[in-house]
């Protein structure tokens, strides 16, 4: 029997991965289980795309340009105008979800052995798209008690060595939920510029940003016009995850034309998604008022439930739709299992993902988990009482 | 600026890239092109699987499971043993189009520097997803001569070193149309034995067989059960190229959990698109048999078309909607450009795919292109007349 590759054998598996059978046995046992664990949020997806589906009249289902349907990339470009980016529709390439916008770039941009510096805690599937790629993930570690603000210039610039080739920034942060400033992201660009770095920023939370602060994109950064990188996705603005379709926007035309020999070997992105997203850029204003008023509500819930349970603390996230919590507990990963498998408080247990895969450095996060405010209020209120309850009889209560 | 990577650079380029501006200029020029380079089927898809789009009644378009839609992956096992493949449906996962299934099967069993053993000329965007997992393609050469059957086995042996991991076909082939018999599937099966090789098979063209050959599936090759990885898709079957659906199916658990991986980090097929594929399952009979009646009519018609013009030769094409046609000319390329550029007869022209893209050795198929017979016959009288109109006056005619 042949053996799989090296590179299989390193790719790193989804880290609660291991903790859905655990899930799957509450269910069976007739538990409910509240999932705080995936960012599959339950807002409606827009009626205009959801029309655009049910009215789709081409008699063949083709393919599009390998870089996407044109009108909807020209429609795209109106968006990101709207949004403050001054960017042409030829620069916009439509990919399947954000997911291939970021294997597209650490394609295009970085060989194997190369080194992309990374905030940690990140995004765990930024691991993966860098295994695929053979690029050597640095992190560089921020702390849930400075609300993971961007580590210090000076930690970022030791890590830089001559194989570095990029940084990458996710804003507003998934897993954390912080929201990078301006003149935080100027001190990077300071670093991308004197070292001539990629800047790979992950912005598909843009909308989500609280408390009246601006989200300020890498893409109004100046000087390092030809450095950046944008990945985007239709996923979380509009509820539209199973689309799949995301966006990888740069001014760096080389980049492009690469990345886009990339696309062509996948012929193109999906066309239901297409029509479904091109449509969305139609959602009247009403709904993400609607949908951000409801994101404020269960964070200010969430974060203020869990603060009061003895012995949590959670950052107020700034945007997004997550937040780490420390926990205390001997260790999350155990604790994770231990809830689903264990416990169960009115019928009801939770799923929740460990820190620790979002981590890269070994042995930290070891006491915190990631909670999507996906839920609704009345959910989360049920999910956070279950929390604590199991808190007060784990027998790993530290 | 920093630079793109090496593997960028390396990654071929869309072989008929290059002369799509031409046919751009040609389009603008007033002139009706006929498209015989993309295999983009003109036939309507399945009325089932347009109403299942069209009645889509969730409220949240969701991520599906990273393996597809349980219920599509239990129905479509049920599709396979129809076609005598006995696969239960935790050996199929749901890719993004047969493309990904080919990178995900690349990736799970291939290093930088393995090598894989393919048949030419063969699909071009193989190279790509090779480029991508760093994988070198070693061709073995099948010629015009024999209708592109498969290489004596001796010349495949030749090419296996301690670096070869696999062999890859395409069957019923795209370019060629060749359809592999039993015999040669099993004179290979013996080899993939011998070195303990995996076999990757292509077989998304597997209900387009003509003249009452059967296909044969590796599927069913015995004593090589956990060698073989098959890749299909919806695109052809059911002429959903935009759907993007496709699926990796391998008996071989541990390939499979790997592949898993990867798929992870992408989160999830296009759901519109299984939903698509799903309701695809139910297309009545008398589609096949009409979609089968008017292939088998357009290649009649245009075998024997391009073999009555002076200097032209084309095998018959056993299966999938593809041929390569031998021209009387010094440099297909050049034809190719020339002809959409220099030419019109009736104020239209054609668009061909130069042979040279799908061969890996250089300087072979210089004098071949491809044909796709995937247009109307009177597009393809029409399209054939202009092929003969320019032969006569072009001036690198041999």
């Amino acid at each position: 029997m042949p053996k799989i590759s090296d590179k299989g054998n390193r790719m790193p598996a989804s880290p609660i991965r291991r903790l859905v059978p655990y899930a799957e046995e509450a269910i069976h046992r007739g538990h409910k289980v509240y999932f705080l664990n995936i960012g599959q949020p339950d807002i409606p997806t827009p009626e205009v795309a959801l029309q655009a589906i049910r009215h789709f009249d081409e008699k063949v289902v083709k393919y599009s340009h390998s870089a996407g349907i044109e009108s909807y990339r020209r429609k795209l470009a109106g968006y990101y105008r709207s949004v403050g980016i001054d960017i042409d529709w030829t620069q916009i390439m439509i990919t399947t979800g954000g997911s291939e916008a970021i294997l597209f770039a650490m394609m295009a941009c970085f060989d194997p052995g190369d080194e992309i510096i990374i905030p940690e805690p990140f995004y765990a599937n930024y691991n993966g798209f860098a295994a695929e790629a053979g690029v050597k993930v640095v992190p560089v570690t921020s702390y849930i008690e400075d609300g993971f603000a961007l580590p210090p210039m000076e930690e970022i610039e030791q890590k830089i060595t001559p194989r570095t080739k990029g940084i990458m920034v996710c804003n507003p942060n998934n897993p954390t939920g912080y929201l990078y400033s301006r003149e935080e992201l100027e001190a990077l660009r300071d670093i991308v510029k004197k070292h001539d770095l990629f800047l790979f920023a992950d912005e598909v939370y843009r909308e989500f940003c609280y408390d009246g602060k601006e989200h300020f994109s890498v893409m109004n950064l100046e000087g390092i016009e030809e450095n950046v990188v944008l990945m985007d996705s239709v996923s979380k603005r509009y509820s539209s995850c199973g689309s799949r379709i995301g966006a990888l926007i740069t001014r760096n035309r080389e980049v492009f034309d690469t990345a886009l020999k990339f696309a062509q070997a996948r012929l193109s992105p999906p066309t239901f998604g297409q029509v479904a997203a091109e449509a969305s850029l139609d959602t009247p204003k009403e709904y993400f008022e609607e949908v951000y008023n409801e994101y404020i509500a269960r964070r200010d819930y969430l974060v203020g439930a869990l603060n009061r349970i003895d012995g949590v603390f959670t950052p107020v996230p700034g945007g997004a739709f997550y937040t780490i919590v420390r926990l205390p507990v001997d260790d999350a990963d155990k604790f994770a299992q231990w809830i689903l498998s264990d416990f169960s408080y009115e019928d009801a247990t939770v799923m929740l993902a460990p820190a620790s895969g979002f981590y890269a450095t070994p042995g930290l996060g070891k006491d915190e988990v990631r909670i999507a405010y996906v839920l609704k209020i009345d959910d989360l209120k049920h999910a956070v009482k279950v929390l604590e309850e199991a808190l007060k009889v784990y027998p790993g209560r530290k």
